[in-house]
Order: structure tokens, then sequence, then C-alpha cells
């Protein structure tokens, strides 16, 4: 496993696992297909969100997220025993449930660029793209009937699905929480803990979770990845959160300590906000009364989080639930090139710098 | 069938069926236990939403809605020999689906009062009103599991999703095209019906259906319950429209020409400007060229509508459908007593004033 305690790590120690390279054909092609007409204009909205257009819907090859969710839940089946191709429909509805969730995320957030390009609301005007996310929702769950056609059973038809809804509620719920812990600075780590493990983890747990059960039929096994999937979340993150205050602007696309800038309840802050005692407790309180932080408040901010080691704190806890990752599915057979691309994942999401 | 041209009728002429009433208790102790706790503190507003309490989450008996979908659901259960009870699930189901669609809607409006109330973007903040819209939308999907607890079969529960998921994202399509028709006055009449029968009535539809399919094996009644459905949406969405524009504001909540106001693309307004010729086809045209109709304006509108004969032709137009969705259904065997309940509803949503 890399070393996750360095740094300063060249991009090139943390390139992409091929896993990502061996399924994004099929992925897309698979999401092209969902997405190719629909009878109301609403899909080119959706085209130009996925970054296969632009906004006057000519082809375009923008940069768009890495697939995550998919990738897992392919990987996945394929680990438990079970053929990738029949769970590509669940692979696709979950990458679109996360697309979903980001349209309706930059709403509420007023972001007005996402990799690099400007948002839905920010194109088409914030109604358009409030009802343009509620179809992508419902082309989410149209996608997964097609498990149907595909050969799964109904049992494991009703049993994806009803993972899946459960998998949506708790990602919700963590944006409500994610919303409702706005402006608020006093949030401990244990609450934070519970709202990414919904915001963000109840997804990623989902895709292994789901990928299992249509690869196979052991109970066990299917939990297992559960478990790995639920780790994983949290690796996710808290990496996330990492680069949010530390990421390198040239690769991670937003400047140094953007996230304190946003006053975004991230890891580092709710660590700092939590550790920091006397003065340096008053000062970062004081910098958080400010409306707007300029730089030097960033600095106030990042200087205290050294103090109390929210970086040191923030990576140990991103190995530790890697470690908890690669333990859980352990005990599970599987190839042993299945196991490495998992594993890859996993040491690859702990480095990321993007 | 009560006369629909008779337009000054007495409230006391369209008493809410019996149906809704026997429903009622029922489907609300259903809603209740969905919405009862949840661990993330987002219910109190969706109790809020649905009337059961302010915004202090105290008890409140404020008006609703009228629950027509549910009970729509139930009674072609009933109607189709099936146990109501069984369908509870999905008329929940349903009934959340529809609230989240006004949640959402009254944010994209901008609406600050509904069934007069604030709002949930209004009391709560739009980002909070958007999440908690899609947390109700969650709870809905979830609220369907529940049909395999009571008993329906794997093929049922199945079949049911998609027909809601189906529904949702046909309603949701409708949602944006009215969205993406604002601001538009050219719409054409089959523009318009297009649009309703996907914004209203799928749901509508998608209601009979499911409890059809709940209630009976039989392809052909379950067909034919949908049909009455799909008319029976022009039929509430016609008559919606028609008090949108003429309706009685202390019966209706909302004043004479609401609908003309907001230069909402209903039906009378549709109708008029691809009727009105010569000076009225100019006047109505330059009218909705202000940015804000006055009093004076919306004379001038009524006034053509009046000359066009708008209001007849949506009249008509709602009788004719509201006959269509009973032609539907005359073939299909059932009780005296559910065929009277079920055309009641039809005949009560052609002359409702409220």
């Amino acid at each position: 496993m890399a070393n996750p305690v360095v740094t300063q790590e060249p991009r090139s120690q943390s390139p992409l696992p091929s896993a990502f390279d061996r399924f994004r054909p099929d992925i897309s092609a698979a999401m092209r297909e969902r997405l190719d007409s629909d009878s109301v204009g609403a899909y080119p909205m959706l085209r130009y969100n996925m970054g296969w257009v632009d906004t006057e819907g000519n082809e375009a090859a923008a940069r768009g997220g890495k697939a995550l969710r998919p990738t897992l839940c392919l990987l996945a089946c394929e680990a438990a025993g079970g053929n990738p191709e029949v769970a590509m429909p669940a692979a696709v509805s979950l990458e679109f449930i996360h697309n979903f969730s980001l349209v309706h995320d930059d709403i509420q957030d007023r972001d007005t660029t996402r990799w690099g390009r400007p948002t839905l609301w920010s194109v088409w005007g914030e109604p358009k793209a409030l009802v343009a996310g509620n179809v992508l929702r419902a082309v989410a769950d149209m996608a997964l009937w097609e498990l149907l056609e595909l050969g799964a059973d109904y049992t494991d038809a009703v049993a994806v699905t009803s993972l899946l809804t459960e998998g949506y509620l708790q990602m919700i719920e963590g944006q409500y929480l994610d919303v409702a812990f706005e402006g608020q600075h006093d949030i401990t780590l244990p609450q934070y803990l519970d709202m990414i493990a919904r915001k963000t983890g109840a997804l990623i747990r989902c895709s292994m979770h789901i990928g299992a059960v249509i690869g196979s039929t052991d109970h066990e096994a299917a939990y297992a990845f559960r478990e790995f999937g639920r780790s994983l979340g949290y690796v996710f993150q808290i990496r996330d959160d990492v680069l949010g205050t530390w990421g390198d602007e040239e690769t991670f696309g937003k400047p140094v300590g953007s996230d304190i800038r946003r006053k975004k309840n991230a890891l580092p802050i709710v660590h700092a906000m939590s550790q920091a005692k006397g003065s340096s407790s008053e000062r970062l309180r004081s910098v958080y009364e400010h409306d707007n932080l300029d730089d030097a408040d960033v600095d106030v901010v990042l200087e205290i989080m050294e103090e109390v080691g929210s970086k040191s704190y923030a990576d140990a806890l991103a190995v530790e639930h890697c470690e908890r990752a690669i333990a859980a599915i352990s005990h599970v057979e599987m190839s042993p090139e299945s196991r490495a691309q998992i594993e890859g994942i996993a040491d690859f999401l702990l480095v990321r710098e993007h």
C-alpha cells in the first residue's frame, strides 16, 4: 500500500488504476445509450452535464468524473464470480444517481463551475436544472429495469432496487445534514463522520454491495463487499476533504484552502475546531465569524490546523479506513487479479491528487 | 353526470365524494407512520408540508390536499376485486411523490404559499427545501417496499415499481416541458395537452393502473383502469386551469384571473392565443408583452377569452374526457357501488370549485 503520510507525492505516483480504463468504454456506451433521445428535450442538458457535448449540443470531450461508482459495481460483480455485463444497468444507474446529486448540489451551493465547466443551473437557470436533475434521477431508475432483460431474476432485481433505494435515501439524508450543518462551526467529529457516511459513503457502499449481489448468491461475500464499500466511502471523502484544504491547484483544480474559504464543514476544520485550545481556538472562531475569509484568514486557519495536526489526523484516519476496507474482503475468495484491482482502487483513493 | 356547462354552480352541488372520506383515515395513518421519525431531522419539514404540524413541529390541522391519487389507487384496487389494504403502500407512495413534486414546483415557481400556508422553501430556505423534497421522493420509494410485507408477490411488486418509475419519469418530463414553455406564448393546443398528460396525467393514470394491478390479475381490466386514469388526468388539469382563470376567490383560494396574472400556460390562454384573430390577437399579444399584468390587462384577456369561447371550449373538453374515462371502464365487471364511486370522482373533478 502506498504511504499516505508523504504529502508532497508527485502526481505520477497515483495513476488511475487500470480497472477504470478497462470498464470506461462500456460504461460510457451504456450511459450514452440511456441518454440518446427523449421526447421532451431534456436530455441535451443531461448530456452536457456528463461532459459529452457543449451547451449547444455539439460533441465535446470535456473531463468528466472518474465513474468510480459504476467501476466499483462492475469490479465487485466480477470479483464475486459474476459477469460484469449483467451488472451494467445497476452500474449505470448508480452513476446517474451520483450525477443527479451533483446537479442538485450545485444548485444548493450556488457553484458555478464543476470540472472546469459552467454548472447546469448557471447555464440554463435554476428551475430547468432542478427539473433536469429530477429527470436524471428517473432515468437512473429506468436504467435499472434492464437488469431483468439481461437475465437477472426477479429476486435479484428486487434486492438490487431495494438496496439502491436505501442507499439513495441515505445519500439524500447526508445532503440534508450537510445543508443543516451550514453556518454551524461546532460540528463534532462523530457528527461529521455520520454525515459523510451517508452523503458519500452510502452510494459507494451500495455500488460494491449491488455488484456482489448480482455476481454471486453468497450472502457472506456480498456483506464483505458492502463493508469494503462502507470503509472506502470514508477514504474517498476524507481524501477529498484533505485535497479541499491542501490540494494543489494545478492537479486538483481548486486553490489551496478552498474549503476554508467556503467555510465548508470538511474534516480538517471540524478537527481543528474540536482540537484548538485557548488563544488558537479564539482566533479560529473569530476568523469564522467573518462573512468572507481573505488570504490572511486562510493562513491563520492553516497555521492552526498545522498546530493541532489536522492533516496528520485526516491522513491517519484515511489510512485506517483503507486498511479496514482491505481487511473486510481478505477472507473472501476471489482471483488474485480481482483482489489486486480492488485493493488498487482503495490505495489510489488514499493518495489521489485530483 | 352533473351538467358542466352551468358555471355558477353553488359549492354545495360539488361535495367531496364519499370515497375520499372513507379512505382518508387509513391513508393518513399510513402516511404518518412513514414520516414518524428519522435520523437526520428532515421529517419535521415533511410533516409540516403535509399540513400535520406547524413550523415549530406542534400539531396543527391545516387544510392539505384531497389525497386524490391514493384514493384512486385504493378504489381501483377494490373495484378490480382486491383488498385495498394491500395497495396502501403504493397509495402512500403515490401521494408522497405528488407532494415531492409540489415542494420542487414551489421552488421553481417561487410560490410562497400553498393551501394558505407558507411553502417549504419560503420557511426553511431553498437548499433545505430542495433536499427535503428529495428525501420525500426517497420516502416514497421506501414506502413501496412494504408491498412485499403485505403479501404482494415479487412479480406484482416489480410491476408496480416499474409502473411508478415510468409514471414518475413522465411527470418530471411534463414539469420539464412546463418550465421550458415558460415565457413562450405560442404553445399549441397539442403541445399543451401533451404537457398536462405528462405533468398531471401520468401520476393519476398510474394511480388507477397500479391499484388495478394489485387488485386483480386481469390485464384487460388493469388496462381499462389505466385508460380511465389517463382521461381523468385531463379532466383534473383542465378543471384546474378553468378555476385558475375563473375560480371564485372564496372557494378556490385564488383571485379570478390568477393564472393570467402569472402568465401561466394554462388551457384558457393557450386556446385564446390560438383562436384570437386580427386586432384581438394583437391586443392579447401586446398585453402578454408586459412584465407585470395589471387589472386592466387581465380584463382585456378575459374579454378576448369570452369572445373566442375559451371557457366553453375548456368545459367541453373536460366533459369529453370525463365521458371517455367512464366509457373506458364501462365493460369492466365491478360492483355497482365501486362503479358509482369511481364515476362519482370523475363527475366531481369535472365540477369541483376548489
